[in-house]
């Protein structure tokens, strides 16, 4: 179908950024839900956004849903329940109450404490420079972001263990919101898969699916990605 | 009741702490929805913790929910929707979805912007001091927390112009995450009331619901609470 079609047909908008991870966790759902959204590459001093979401965050999505109406929503933890109450096939959170206190929990996990530990090391400031029209130019902690990924991967083993995918036995918003995260980290190459079959082997079923598709053909001007970006047999 | 037999009563405990902003706003949507539960002071370093929240933060919810089983939840955001899944009556997020997503909006935006430009300026540092036995001894950036309260109180202002409580018409999770965040504040007597008559008149109403009751009769060793804190007629 032809790009345009498709975004006159979605009067769904989703106001992102490509390398941001809780812009590509929104995505993911989305694409999983089988919903069209017209992407808009939105920096954070856009007028746009303040209209739509006071906090200056991105991802937000900008829907008309079945009731009618236009209807703004972020961030993305808020975005994720609105999409699971309005667009309820597929489910994307377990049906049980401990397992939807999982999912959440593991969404959580990510959005602040991955974010916070392994994100803001490396990823945030390559993105920040990107930004900014510059290049990196400090020294990385290298060693202190591959501690934070081992620390965060062993975790990650733990639940595989246990558990088809990280919340349950089928996909969730977990599996998303991680996939979402660590792909913003595997462009740059800085995932230590070798150590972590486990995780590796999870990562490989997360990317296989469709939805995966259109954030592993995203580039970013001027870095190449890893050669196992793209690769589902990496 | 006697207290004991109220903590025997409940299969239910809540790990917190009596100043945290999140662990205050968990007490008061178990209050407003008529759940007792036994509370806990957690330290981060407790084991309980670790066992029950890997991400080591609080509060926890451990609760026995009707249909078997212990479950323990967290982060704050997840047990505000595990509750309003599990015990629906009264709901405390409106009906429909703009209204969720709202108050959900809202939720965020305490726990994490509120959290981050006014409770980290002062709150945060008192806190902490206090939990490490010291007593706080740096200059505060007063003047920075004013301008950061007049701002956000500005936008605050600005909803309950059109609006009887903050989400909706109704109370909701929006108008307790707010309230369980300006109360530690209040405490701490920082809160610029006499600016802003609109948002003391929805936080005297606020205050005079049961729920509020324990958290006003809170008191922190040695400091005593400013006068304003426990008074319905601030």
């Amino acid at each position: 179908m032809a790009r345009w079609l498709l975004w006159s047909l979605a009067m769904r908008s989703l106001l992102h950024q490509s390398f941001d991870p809780a812009s590509r966790f929104a995505r993911l759902m989305l694409a999983e839900k089988g919903l069209a959204a017209r992407l808009v590459e939105t920096g954070v001093g856009n007028e746009a956004l303040a209209r739509h979401n006071p906090a200056l965050t991105i991802p937000v999505l900008i829907d008309e849903p079945p009731t009618g109406g236009e209807i703004s929503v972020a961030p993305v933890a808020a975005i994720a329940e609105y999409l699971e109450e309005v667009y309820r096939d597929p489910p994307l959170l377990p049906s049980t109450s401990a397992g939807r206190a999982e999912a959440r929990r593991l969404l959580h996990w990510f959005d602040v404490k991955f974010e916070t530990e392994v994100n803001a090391l490396i990823i945030r400031r390559r993105l920040d420079a990107k930004t900014q029209g510059r290049r990196w130019g400090e020294p990385e902690p290298i060693r202190q972001a591959a501690e934070a990924f081992a620390w965060h991967f062993d975790y990650l083993n733990y639940l595989l263990e246990r558990r088809a995918f990280l919340a349950a036995d089928r996909l969730t918003i977990a599996d998303l919101v991680a996939a979402a995260h660590i792909s913003v980290s595997d462009y740059f190459g800085l995932v230590p898969w070798s150590d972590f079959p486990d995780v590796r082997q999870w990562y490989a079923r997360v990317k296989s699916r469709p939805s995966m598709r259109p954030l592993l053909a995203d580039r970013l001007e001027g870095a190449a990605p890893a050669q196992c970006y793209a690769d589902l047999d990496f």
